[in-house]
């Protein structure tokens, strides 16, 4: 599909930082786990809802990369939101790699809490 | 609480912007609904440590602000944990106000969808 059934109008309600950039949290659609956050530009927003799998940009590589283009742990798109600002997006997904999405091995990359005795969260 | 119980050495771990901030999700304890995301400099942190409600910068603002200081809808923190990069905050909270956190009176600031007849999500 190549608009991946997304509304032009929602597209232009979306505020990009200075970069281009708008983060995307990423969540189990079955579940409800916050699994990652990771940052888009247009245009891998647009090969998202155009493949239905995540693509993100990589600030560090200065790159397009597509979730688990090394570890075969892709993420199926399930549904897209965006925050009353539209600043910020919401992907829930299927994922991939018995549900992994960390490259840390753990299944959300939010493994770790702040607090004393806090218990990891996977 | 002086401290929130925070470990001071996962503090450390943390990675501001250059701008010094750092994306907080905001995501219901009970149910895992995923509620907004705002910004959070070291100070509100440490305000949502020791006062056990969340505490964010506005950058619009320039200022630190309690969510709920206007509305009433406060949230109590249950956990925030940390990603692997150190880069992004996850809070998990009790969302007061018969929780409600969105300014437009949706339960999540994500209520709609980028997809051709996405159902709203709150």
């Amino acid at each position: 599909m190549s608009s991946g059934g997304v509304r032009p109008a929602a597209l232009a309600e979306l505020s990009f930082t200075d970069d281009g950039l708008i983060p995307a949290i990423i969540q189990d659609a079955g579940d409800g786990t916050v699994l990652m956050m990771a940052w888009m530009n247009q245009e891998s927003l647009l090969r998202t809802l155009e493949t239905g799998q995540t693509w993100f940009w990589s600030r560090s590589r200065q790159r397009l990369w597509r979730k688990g283009e090394e570890s075969g742990n892709t993420q199926t798109v399930s549904d897209i939101y965006y925050d009353c600002d539209g600043d910020t997006l919401l992907i829930q997904v299927n994922q991939g790699g018995n549900g992994v999405a960390c490259h840390t091995g753990n299944r959300s990359c939010f493994y770790r809490s702040l607090k004393d005795g806090g218990i990891s969260h996977d």
